[in-house]
């Protein structure tokens, strides 16, 4: 064995018993418990042999020097910050496995001709103020003074948010680089889905982190009494949006294949006035829509929209649409995904490609250079819930990939 | 002219401006406005003639005695309260109107068969005791001691609101009829729905007062995350929900017409956990079925249900249906129909069937006797809300057809 599976799973419980015990598994960003479990993470990182820091954009960083000093860094990990309540792997899994990768190449006295960096990102979740990804996007430099002056409810600003969990928010400047300054990003992920699983496979190669299209769509009728009025009469809003919804799902299944399959999904619906005696007079539903394909986040709903509206002008309705947010997707590079692939079959691991249908911090380092993401099942697909779960066997899956990936990534990249 | 209709409307706008200033058209019962709207009314009964009380249930009954001191009475009449913000017609419009027949009769020298009995019934929308129809169901001898016991939020029991408007909760069973007991009840009412007005038809003769059955139907399927969960893979409750919203409608549309026509709304619909990002788990909906069929009203959710099953299941859904409430159908009496329908063609007023989706006293009365009731259309089907709207020309066809009809029950009936 290359890595040491029983350190990484002991580490992966440890870390994770760091939580709020009224509700596990929760290390909110920004808290004193995430500061405890920094500290656990740094003590670990520098008993490794790493070259351990706190980066300007509160980004803890983990180093090796490389052979060749011309080279730029190869970076591996995640996050160690969580939802409320759910968290037990999503993002320490990938934290640990870097940490697991770099302590078993000191181990072995590889010595790697890229430098090895082992981030644990800076609230990778949505944090108290109200934004995502806060380290990834300064080394992206896309952290702007609109973000650094974002308060939480106790009136925190996120500038001083970055001081208290040892940052400096005036050295940003710092933390940023280049479009070719990372030689690759690496991540190892619990799926939170469940296709792994059910299709008994070990490993998940990322084609895309998906792009996320929203539009609020409102079908506008006319509310009136129930009784009283016949049917003939009518302009429920309801059935003109039940017919959207069975619409979006035929369309989305048929586009559910392929190299980059789509999701659609009307998850959230508010009927007006939504009383028992009430025929619905306005009924407002946001769609939303995952592909790795950028044009097909945006026709999807814009041609379901015009294919739809006859039949419920028929009914007497009429649609309104906005939207309400759009992000690209990130597509991983071939030279990672390959690597990846390659890692997996050296190592008799089944594996296949899928998109990531959440967002990741590699959508940010990816302005940096090529980026890739190993995926490991979860069961049932469960996550960001208390009973998120993986088997030890399966972290060590992940992070056995992680060590033959880097180290093909080290040989083939310039 | 039979009737003075200039004296008709003039006493329905004097009674609606007793309203709370704040949201009119308000005047609940129960309340000091709703007894400064009952003084108002008393002295008008008084001027007009009549033998005016308050009997033991809180009705305002006004009395004309007949010339066969064996006949039942004929009993005309509405209710005077209101729901809030909304009733500026509702009700009023049938009390006013029994009040102008019974003055007219007197005014012209014209003396019945039958005593003749305006009522203005306490309570007929829900009060706040969360009971309606509170007056009219004295008189079939269906207010519990339970219900007298129901209080409203301030504390005080519908005991002491009897009392409070002037009734003798001790004596309820001097109100309480046999079921021969009235020779036939006759009610102008507002259409509340738009079928009279969008025909161009003056007179509605109501066909039934519809029953009303109500089940909850709860899909069941899986809460998953939007992103990571491919098509195939969900099962989304909303897609079922859907389904059934759209056979709902499609089957009620195929019964729309006919003797005894079925409305059916699903009206009310909550999705959790209703995020964006969320596949929808569970769906809980109000299905509501009125109709003047008391068989159908039961039939049509079993047999849609069953019908709906396979195909949800085909989609990994199960379906919960638990029943929420019956009401049974009122008949409106043949012989009370006939004469409304000759009435109106003796004035030369153009009249249709129709059943009244909403309930009222009839169904309560109709336990004494026979029944009937007269629709005058309204303005865009609009009530129980602030825009409520008739013109003075339909309140005078109303009060017209209604003295028609008096008269030719007066003569026919024993």
């Amino acid at each position: 064995m290359t890595i040491n599976a029983d350190r990484l799973w002991a580490r992966i419980e440890a870390l994770s018993r760091i939580t709020d015990p009224d509700r596990p598994w929760t290390r909110r960003s920004f808290s004193p418990l995430f500061l405890k479990g920094r500290e656990w993470l740094a003590r670990e990182f520098r008993a490794s042999g790493l070259e351990t820091s706190i980066d300007a954009a509160g980004n803890l960083v983990g180093r090796l020097a490389g052979s060749d000093p011309d080279l730029k860094p190869i970076v591996i990990g995640s996050h160690s910050d969580t939802v409320p309540s759910g968290g037990r792997y999503d993002g320490i899994l990938g934290v640990i496995a870097g940490l697991e990768v770099a302590q078993s190449l000191l181990e072995r006295g590889e010595r790697l001709r890229h430098p090895l960096e082992i981030y644990d990102f800076l609230a990778e979740e949505p944090s108290e103020f109200g934004l995502s990804c806060i380290g990834s996007r300064a080394l992206a430099g896309m952290l702007s003074d609109e973000m650094l002056n974002l308060r939480r409810p106790d009136g925190m600003t996120l500038m001083e948010g970055l001081a208290y969990v040892g940052g400096d928010p005036e050295s940003l400047a710092s933390v940023r680089r280049p479009s070719d300054g990372t030689a690759a990003y690496v991540e190892v992920h619990i799926e939170q889905g469940r296709v792994l699983e059910q299709e008994n496979i070990a490993i998940g190669i990322v084609t895309d982190i998906v792009g996320i299209h929203r539009e609020r769509i409102t079908v506008v009728g006319r509310a009136d009494h129930a009784g009283a009025t016949p049917m003939p009469l009518r302009a429920d809003a309801l059935v003109g949006a039940a017919r959207i919804v069975e619409m979006v799902y035929d369309r989305a299944l048929a586009l559910a294949g392929g190299d980059k399959p789509l999701v659609a999904t009307i998850g959230k619906l508010d009927v007006q006035p939504n009383a028992a005696n009430a025929v619905p007079g306005e009924v407002e539903m946001v769609l939303e829509v995952r592909c790795g394909d950028e044009t097909v986040t945006r026709t999807f709903p814009a041609s379901l929209i015009e294919e739809v509206r006859p039949s419920l002008a028929a009914l007497g309705l009429d649609i309104r649409v906005e939207p309400v947010s759009h992000a690209s997707p990130t597509p991983c590079a071939p030279i990672v995904r390959d690597a990846i692939r390659a890692a997996a079959s050296s190592l008799g691991l089944s594996s296949r490609d899928l998109p990531s249908g959440a967002g990741h911090d590699g959508v940010f380092v990816a302005q940096t250079g090529p980026i890739g993401m190993i995926f490991v099942p979860c069961r049932d697909g469960r996550s960001h819930a208390p009973d998120e779960l993986i088997e030890p066997h399966q972290a060590a899956d992940g992070a056995r990939v992680l060590f033959e990936t880097v180290r093909r990534l080290d040989t083939i990249l310039g």
